[in-house]
């Protein structure tokens, strides 16, 4: 089958072997899949999330110098159960899943694995009890932004915000996006968004900021006041001894540069809880003493759990999350290569599918 | 009257002006208290202090470059009422009281303040709405250990934890006794704790802690698999799968030194909820990669609210806290500067409380 593998540092549309389905899996057919921006980084940096993941106890059995498919935001087409299979979902449903399946070594990623490839080529090995059928005849298109969108909703999760919250999210690409989506869909807010990109400042607006600021041109933290949210200590004690219910500022980090927790511990509010969802992967500076004195909270979130992810399949198939908006394109396999060039620009792109049937 | 004045950089027993109370404030005279490690880093670095408190947008109105007269763990002996006075608190009471008070120019933190002499005077001038009588015939020793041990159960009520978290206390210093006091009272635990300094180790137990770790002579991670703390992703999705309840790891930084905010990333298992308690001064490196890899939380708490205040002291009175294991030495004002001093040893002292009465 045809697939784009990660060989190296290069994408290469190649052909493959072709799958068999083994005891527990399902072997699928590519509709859509989304490309990632851990992707991108994954192209040239494997070894070190690989790294990570090994310091935290979670060592990966990929062997990054082989060929890798990548691809973890995928929605398919069930064409063949493996043997003793209840087949609960027939031939011929679009599915998605919680990119994991399982090897001979234990669990592996879907999408950073030797062994399965991900959504970047044809045909796909799926873990069975992971798979969740589209509901409400949502297109494969839409179904392919479970993944990303249960981003959101576990960072939101996480937060552990109530009515009392205001938000503010820093970064308005896939990540950032799908945060205010998930806040929209609890109805919490007010929400407040920051890019420097105006498409991206439109797209927040369409998944539901309530006021969307481009940080060349005004202050993101000027909003906290006007809010009603107390900056400094003399503030939350006068909202204390009037007795008014304590508007608490939770900020969304969706960027993931170096400087830019230590820049929002400089610019929050005190008390402010910090959301970290996005990944910076150098080692960065902060102000230990600066935290302390503003009681600043950081919460470095990542992935989604199963339940997280099927909660964000419903809410795209019911329209509680749009989904169309943040589709910018779709390629098939042999425009892969492009698109992950494409996305280094953050004014013309959000999510940029992948079709493998697509010419 | 008598008092230790900072003067720039140095401590000088000194004659001052006596005090008498304005509308609103008592005239106390101080019977005891306690140095704290705050104190000792003041002495050096008052303008940095007063700097990151501009920078959270609590400005000082305190001239460094001033007299100053510090301490601010105080018990005193009510004197005089200012005018206009309901008197509630009968002269000859022992009281404690939330070290601020009000000058023209709005709130003033008592002991560092060059209006408002601190603890190390024979007299103070304290805010009449905020004393607290000591309850119980609670001694003016013991009362005065209310602040301290304040600012252990302000970081353990910021922990959030419940009857499934573990805690791990690293540094058994004053600040992490009073952390591992606030844990014992709540019935939360099980409690680690780690320190280099047997006597420290000794007072971690007398304080409640189940075990203590010397980290020379042992990992105090190693505990977390023992305790049935998921340390890995592996293992959380393992223990969510049987339907366990999560015992999720709870630890307090009560050290403060550049380096173990980002060795705590590192060596905490997954999840851990970081409670920093500890001010490191200097600018610190973390890998923020990493701490989102493990999902670590970093909670910067300071200080303590008036209702932790007068909860504390209850504590002390109900001999729920206990109070003579802290208090290594008492000393006169003449004795303050040698104390300063001799603090910075971590075996020989744990709490020096001054006692201007005597000799």
């Amino acid at each position: 089958m045809r697939a784009v593998v990660k060989r190296g540092t290069r994408l290469v549309l190649d052909e493959i072997a072709d799958l068999t389905p083994g005891p527990g899996q399902v072997l699928v057919r590519t509709l859509a899949c989304g490309i990632c921006g851990s992707d991108l980084h994954m192209l040239h940096h494997m070894e070190h999330m690989f790294a990570l993941g090994r310091r935290a106890g979670s060592p990966s059995t990929t062997d990054p110098d082989k060929d890798i498919v990548m691809g973890h935001e995928f929605a398919c087409e069930v064409i063949d159960h493996g043997p003793g299979s209840e087949k609960k979902i027939k031939a011929g449903s679009t599915v998605v899943s919680f990119p994991v399946n399982f090897g001979p070594a234990g669990p592996e990623t879907v999408g950073y694995s030797n062994r399965f490839p991900g959504g970047y080529a044809e045909q796909m090995l799926l873990f069975e009890p992971m798979l969740l059928e589209a509901p409400n005849g949502l297109s494969a298109d839409h179904a392919a932004l479970t993944e990303p969108f249960a981003v959101g909703l576990h960072a939101v999760n996480k937060a552990q915000m109530d009515k009392d919250c205001v938000a503010l999210v820093i970064g308005c690409g896939p990540v950032g996006l799908a945060v205010i989506a998930a806040l929209k869909a609890k109805g919490l807010g007010p929400i407040h968004a920051t890019d420097y990109s105006p498409a991206r400042r439109k797209l927040a607006e369409a998944y539901g900021a309530d006021s969307v600021v481009d940080p060349s041109a005004g202050d993101p933290h000027a909003m906290w006041k006007a809010l009603g949210v107390p900056t400094n200590a003399g503030e939350v004690m006068a909202a204390m001894i009037a007795g008014a219910p304590l508007r608490r500022p939770v900020i969304f980090e969706c960027v993931g540069v170096p400087g830019l927790i230590q820049s929002l511990i400089e610019a929050a509010p005190v008390q402010a809880r910090v959301v970290v969802v996005g990944v910076c992967m150098e080692t960065d500076r902060i102000e230990p003493g600066l935290a302390v004195t503003k009681e600043i909270e950081l919460r470095f979130v990542l992935g989604y759990s199963p339940d997280e992810f099927a909660q964000t399949l419903r809410q795209l198939a019911e329209g509680v999350i749009p989904a169309a908006p943040i589709i910018t394109a779709t390629v098939g396999l042999s425009g892969v290569a492009q698109a992950f060039e494409d996305l280094k620009s953050p004014e013309r792109h959000a999510k940029i599918l992948v079709k493998p049937g697509q010419a």
